[in-house]
């Protein structure tokens, strides 16, 4: 790998449960971006992937310097093989060579990423993490996941597997994760999670709320409105992320945290708790060395990371 | 670094609050231990630092191929400047130029490294997890420690300060840690906490215990001898310990934990319900990438790793 300082022109592919985003990147300028794909309209891997070869052929005609192709996808790869185990939420993709297949298509490289990996990787080489030796970077949505940089380098594991900090464990004895482990950050600041609990909360006050009125979102414009029981429940979500965030500082020492995802929209509501609670949980050196950042890139993050991740790896 | 397969010469030096010990190793054989020094034997740094420095030179004398000198050290250190930063439970050690003093002391090459790292690195290197790439060295004692090694090197963060698992959360409301952590892990299988444990356990079954009848080793032989309640203690031991370590695997997919300590001595009354927690809190692609390994060193790892270290820095 080599991280050119003149960036290299790429197709960033954003592989979604329900949209197949695209961009033509250089560093972290997008140049263009098309109408996303509907990941459902394809029936079976084949023909999704063929649909994003006629995409690249397309944009090739006008930028034809594009060198690359990057492909996030939402689910368990293989990064050295460019293989799909298995993707959350996409039936038909188990055992997909998808770099193989695309590659073949195209007539590019390709390398094909985990999204959570994706994203942490922009935001450590263009966004929030620029610059930095170890940075994590946590997507807080309906589910709760994580890319690692360390020692400047993407750390992705054994198995490929590394980053899955919505299964670690925040109490020994606590609600179960998707896998029976008990305690898992997820079931506690998953976004349907925090719905369920900010119901609860109001129903402790006497109040009912319905799911649908207690988003991420609608919980965060009350705290703002002034509503106390909102802004308590953001203190609660602040405890339990930051008692992992803590431990994972404690594990490995790292120069950030890059927050990104819908509930990290909540803003100061969310980071000032945050930062309060980890500095109570850490000793001075470790807390002085560590910066909790608000994302940069958001929604582009996935284009512009698998762009990257392609263009660095040639 | 070079990684030699003809291993070199080396000195490691453990240093701890009570004794520092010397050894001179070649890979992983110990060709020659002296008597240990007591730490409190000499007032201040400097006098001990001599101490070694002398030890080292009559070493030489014996086995001229020594080429460097490793000493690990319970404490906050900077490896790249082989500077001490402060010691635990040694007085007067702060902020001292370890590597630069006893390099001129001893004209000898110097590293500096952090105790549980290097007993990691012995076991990585020469030890259970030898040839494995991603390996998380468990020290289990009063206090508990670990090191990292990921993609085939030592892992020190960002501060040197990575690998403090003693210090992360198992429950995010539980008991209060030196930091003010709460629910760290030291705070439930600390060697004192776990003696602590015992005697309210047996309180409870209306038996006395005095703190003293209850340490780690006397727990494990009442399990062994087929006490309910000493083998109960274990399995709690276990479902703590495998919170953590759970969710350590989650984070980072290693190859291997290698547990060593005073603590992991019982054997299979850890190690066997251990493993049962933590297949029962990990997806089966981690799980099954993942090996619970006891160390193979145990009381020689400083004095391996230490010289280890050493030597493969030339």
């Amino acid at each position: 790998m080599s991280l050119s300082s003149s960036p290299i022109t790429a197709v960033g592919v954003d592989f979604g449960g329900t949209f197949v985003k695209l961009g033509v990147c250089c560093g972290e300028q997008i140049l263009e971006t098309d109408e996303p794909i509907p990941t459902a309209n394809h029936p079976g891997p084949q023909a999704l992937i063929k649909a994003i070869s006629d995409r690249v052929a397309k944009m090739r005609e006008r930028h034809p310097a594009i060198a690359a192709i990057g492909v996030g996808v939402p689910g368990l790869v293989d990064f050295d093989r460019g293989f799909v185990h298995v993707l959350t939420n996409v039936p038909g993709w188990n055992h997909i060579p998808l770099k193989q297949i695309l590659s073949e298509m195209s007539g590019l490289p390709v390398v094909v990423e985990n999204d959570a990996n994706a994203m942490t990787y922009a935001e450590w080489r263009y966004g929030a993490g620029r610059g930095l030796k170890n940075v994590i970077g946590l997507t807080l949505g309906t589910g709760v996941g994580a890319g690692l940089v360390l020692n400047g380098q993407m750390f992705r594991g054994s198995q490929c597997s590394a980053g899955e900090i919505g299964q670690m464990s925040i109490h020994f004895d606590g609600k179960s994760g998707h896998y029976g482990n008990l305690g898992a950050l997820e079931k506690y600041i998953g976004n349907n999670q925090i719905a369920e609990h900010a119901v609860h909360r109001y129903a402790q006050a006497g109040l009912h709320k319905e799911i649908g009125d207690c988003t991420p979102k609608a919980i965060a414009e009350a705290a703002k409105a002034g509503d106390g029981i909102a802004q308590q429940i953001w203190g609660e979500i602040a405890d339990w992320l930051g008692t992992a965030l803590a431990s994972i500082a404690w594990l490995l020492n790292p120069d950030a945290f890059v927050i990104g995802g819908g509930v990290s929209m909540a803003g100061d509501l969310l980071f000032q708790p945050l930062e309060n609670k980890m500095k109570s949980m850490l000793s001075t050196v470790v807390w002085e060395g560590l910066k909790i950042l608000p994302a940069k890139f958001n929604n582009d993050a996935g284009i512009i990371g698998n762009a990257a991740l392609a263009g660095d790896s040639l």
